[in-house]
């Protein structure tokens, strides 16, 4: 199989190209195309290229406003709102990510509420831009209805995003970023892609009865991760960027777009807390304490979460990303307006 | 095996009687003493008569001031801090509760710092006293090294409790409260005390193999729940409520007890949010929202958490609380100043 190796900035100016050619404004083409090229710098397919077909779709079903200008609403409090105008997340996320610092700064603990957004992307890249600015932050959203609750037979809730980053001067960032469903969707969907069976545990089928069928597990429902405590993990994701933040559940967001093909459209909540304004002057420095307990981690073999990624991250700078014959043939047709695949 | 039942009342006056002779401030005698019989009602054994010892030992050994005055410390930011001054955690909480949920009514959202406490409780109790007040409220904590991250073999992280609240007007609100290990460490004392062995996946040993045997698991290491996801998650409680806030993580605890039989000393994390102020004027009631999200999951036969413990509150306010002979002896004991037990 004949692969081709591009720049991370090549790879997102052909990207930009796309997405511009299918009306996304200049600064909508460039944010999405830069998380879409930053998961296959990090090696996560499945928020990769893979991805792109996804959101044309989306805009070619007119679930998103591909020209939408995020509005940013403001009264000085801990939340910071920005209003996506039903365009994609990631320029609403752009907007308000340095009022969000800034905030947490000032206040030592601030929240920014995105409303009516297209969501496609992982949670990590919004993650290290806020890590990056000096606070931490934890980040989540629903996605659609497709995950049962512990004990549950039938898709309620999200595969739900849960993510959480802590800066560390001079180094990579602490950054976790996992669905809470045991698999995020976008894993199964590659597994159906290329037929293998799922592992044990991950869904059951339209009838609640465990399965590894990926297909059957798409038109069933997926488990939510560690039992009855992700499953809690889910619903509060459920409550607090959804019904909290006045947007979409899960159930509602599935309700929306009607299918599961689409990206879906719902809100999401991001905390950003000012580590130097928490900790006060007790104890010292609050980033130098994080290395202590990050090197007993690693010190006894454990793997700091996001580490597979920043590895892939400097081949990738260093070396360019490889693409596959079938990804390239992908991104060419999508290019030259060609068709987009219904689903 | 004779039993005693007693009303609610008469068990946390029983137990405050113990409190105050052992020191305690009549503030926090009460504090102590209605947690603690709050997890007899709620059916919470580990949380129950069995922790009034453990307080006890931790008094005599000089770990904590029981006369200790919390004080708090309000710039009128987001941080509302107060300082238990090494006294017990429940006294700085009620003391810091009611400014809480004030500025997060006020900010949207709010945080409210403890330090220098001796915990010994659920977080439910105070995430309860929360909802009540009407906002939602994600509270979490260290405990002490007891459990190994994933992929690794050394106990270095706590048990690391996260709970979550939401208020649901005119009933029991929705509430999550559980340990980041996958049991508590009461859970396994509880397996050691009755000679039973522990389930699988719970815990390693010293030499970092698998155990059932809840005392191997006690000289061991515990593990986390859902494997790298739950170790993630009580990585983060660490970062935000040990080095963020100025406090110790779970290694420090140890450190400064030199053993897990005392109640751990570090400093707690609550978070609140105003739902009204979140939601603003988008989509309607976000409480009713939220009531459509429990009847879904309800509806499909899965249970909603903390429904065994309200069930059981039900029934020890309308029946009475009954305890066992030996826990009678105990509470006996305690009260007419016998020794308590070195560990």
């Amino acid at each position: 199989m004949s692969q081709t190796t591009l720049t991370f900035d090549t790879l997102t100016a052909t990207i930009r190209e796309i997405f511009l050619k299918a009306g996304l404004s200049p600064l909508a083409a460039a944010s999405v195309a830069t998380i879409i090229a930053a998961g296959e710098r990090d090696a996560c397919k499945s928020h990769g290229v893979y991805r792109i077909e996804g959101c044309l779709r989306t805009v070619k079903a007119g679930k998103v406003v591909p020209g939408a200008l995020p509005t940013l609403e403001d009264e000085g409090s801990g939340v910071i709102r920005v209003d996506a105008a039903n365009g994609f997340s990631s320029p609403a996320f752009e907007l308000g990510a340095p009022v969000l610092a800034e905030r947490a700064r000032k206040l030592g603990v601030a929240a920014l509420v995105i409303n009516r957004c297209t969501h496609f992307s992982a949670l990590w890249p919004e993650i290290e831009t806020l890590t990056a600015m000096g606070v931490a932050a934890l980040a989540m959203c629903p996605s659609y209805a497709a995950v049962a609750p512990a004990g549950g037979t039938k898709p309620l809730l999200g595969t739900n995003p849960f993510a959480f980053g802590w800066p560390r001067p001079g180094g990579d960032p602490y950054v976790f970023d996992f669905a809470t469903s045991v698999a995020a969707r976008g894993e199964i969907e590659l597994y159906c892609q290329s037929g293998q069976q799922l592992p044990e545990g991950w869904a059951v089928d339209a009838g609640g009865q465990p399965t590894t069928d990926p297909a059957a597990a798409l038109d069933g429902a997926m488990l939510p991760f560690g039992d009855h405590k992700g499953s809690a993990i889910s619903t509060m994701v459920e409550l607090l960027a959804g019904a909290m933040i006045g947007d979409l559940t899960s159930a509602e967001a599935l309700d929306y777009l009607g299918t599961t093909t689409l990206a879906p459209h719902h809100g999401e909540l991001i905390l950003a807390f000012s580590p130097e304004r928490f900790s006060g002057s007790r104890r010292g420095d609050p980033f130098a304490r994080a290395e202590v307990l990050f090197e007993a981690i690693a010190g006894q073999g454990a793997r700091l979460p996001s580490q597979r990624r920043f590895t892939a991250r400097r081949k990738a700078m260093a070396d360019g990303i490889t693409l596959t014959s079938e990804e390239m043939a992908l991104i060419e047709r999508l290019r030259s307006g060609g068709l987009v695949a219904v689903s």
